[in-house]
């Protein structure tokens, strides 16, 4: 089951998403659970599919303004450096070697108020931040069950669904600190929806790919991260419940702008789309 | 104007701190406005005043639990090394001289779920993570006015009042990155309540005081941050735009455990007492 967030004659709902058009909740239904964060959070995705089962009502996604799918996240949980990576500068014999892995998971946070919706603009930072606004595009968990210190083993159970987001970023402000970089208003994308967990049949198995104004720049599957999804919310749960709705991007693969050579970042009108199996295309462009 | 959030027979609620009571607001104000940062949003501060000043109810503090006095910050924004620094080895000549202060501003985030309120135990993180667990006394803004590249000049017109962090830390974890170590679950308090600005005739000069078990530990003086409470709201609002309710905790001065020669970690039984001047003291009591 797909399920989107959405804003319609200034009204948001959300939805099942069935060939193209979004069949809305009932209102009554949406009184009980006002958004997608209070289905997961009370467990009713079945009481959500029944509900848009019996509907009549169907509007055309071009009819909506898609918003990210979980539009309150309690946590956005982000992971940085989770792929392989070069070194971004050559070595005397010109070439760019894999960094080593990092020891351990590396995280920081997205605050209410950096994402939009699958078709909305990504904003470009005000002054010198422009100049290095860069994308990367991460499979995103969901997380149903909530829980404390969850074994990797079991936390498969935690999770209600996927999503993708683009985890934009301001290179000349991450030299600050992770999170200026990271927190620009509207500087990334969550969407178009979320799958439920059990569409995805090997989550290990999901491929990930960027394109910029069509071009392919970033390429991967699930299970080249350095730390998989069960490790990172044993990591993530060791330290802090984790809550129904919370999200955690489990980081980008080579092919940033920033890590290109040379070097490639976002400029007024580019076209980003990012695409994982099973999911479907979170696109927006830029400005 | 003093406004703490409460608890008491399982009910939230907030009101006006006057003379070690609080004077809830009345139903009708809360249904209007239910948390203070609804309060805050609809720029009510004086209807709150006014509501509590019709009271004839008074709730002796020591009836009832202090929640952080912002219960559902928007976004909670920390400062790191805002104040001078001494390395913490030491040279060759035996001596702990100052680090240069950072370039700029450094932020990271607290997430929901970090922060207890005053009188609540602190909670010891499990494992290993419990032998570096450290505090750190910040003075605290509460934003009232909204708004994205406020000018350093106009920031005070947007701050609502000023509270007290204790910015928990797990330093073993803040090596694999900030954000991990600054994020464990209740491992960090917030109060005892807000003050609002109006009692702060410069802010510049409000002091702070971490005592240990009683001894004083941390001492200083707003004026004394690399980057003033000004900088700090300008150089944010430019990455994001400020909400009613959101929090900067504004850096910790010397004197954390894991600075002191020897390092001195939290252990369970400690009391922590952080006072800033014109707000009062944020206890709590670890483990």
């Amino acid at each position: 089951m797909k399920i989107a967030s959405f804003k319609i004659n200034n009204q948001t709902g959300f939805g099942v998403v069935v060939d193209g058009a979004v069949v809305p909740a009932s209102a009554e239904f949406a009184q009980t659970y006002p958004t997608v964060r209070d289905v997961l959070t009370a467990d009713a995705l079945d009481q959500l599919a029944a509900d848009c089962a019996q509907s009549h009502q169907k509007i055309g996604l071009d009819k909506v303004q898609l918003l990210p799918p979980i539009t309150n996240p309690g946590r956005i949980f982000c992971v940085g450096i989770n792929y392989a990576k070069r070194y971004p500068v050559a070595n005397e014999e010109g070439e760019f070697p894999f960094m080593p892995p990092p020891e351990n998971i590396i995280l920081f946070a997205k605050l209410d108020g950096t994402l939009v919706g699958h078709g909305q603009p990504l904003e470009i930072p005000a002054g010198e931040a422009a100049e290095t606004f860069d994308y990367e595009g991460e499979i995103t968990v969901v997380i149903g069950k909530g829980g404390r210190h969850i074994a990797a083993e079991n936390a498969f159970e935690h999770i209600a669904g996927y999503t993708i987001m683009n985890d934009g970023s301001v290179r000349g402000w991450q030299k600050h600190s992770v999170h200026a970089g990271k927190n620009f208003a509207n500087s990334g994308g969550c969407g178009p929806w979320m799958v439920t967990a059990d569409e995805i049949d090997d989550p290990f198995a999901m491929t990930l790919q960027t394109r910029l104004n069509g071009e392919l720049v970033q390429n991967t599957v699930a299970s080249e991260m350095v730390f998989g999804i069960p490790e990172l919310i044993a990591y993530i749960s060791h330290t802090i419940d984790l809550r129904p709705g919370d999200l955690i991007a489990t980081g980008s693969p080579e092919g940033s702008g920033g890590s290109r050579k040379p070097q490639r970042f976002l400029r007024a009108g580019d076209d980003l789309a990012i695409s994982v199996s099973g999911i479907g295309t979170l696109k927006n462009r830029v400005g």
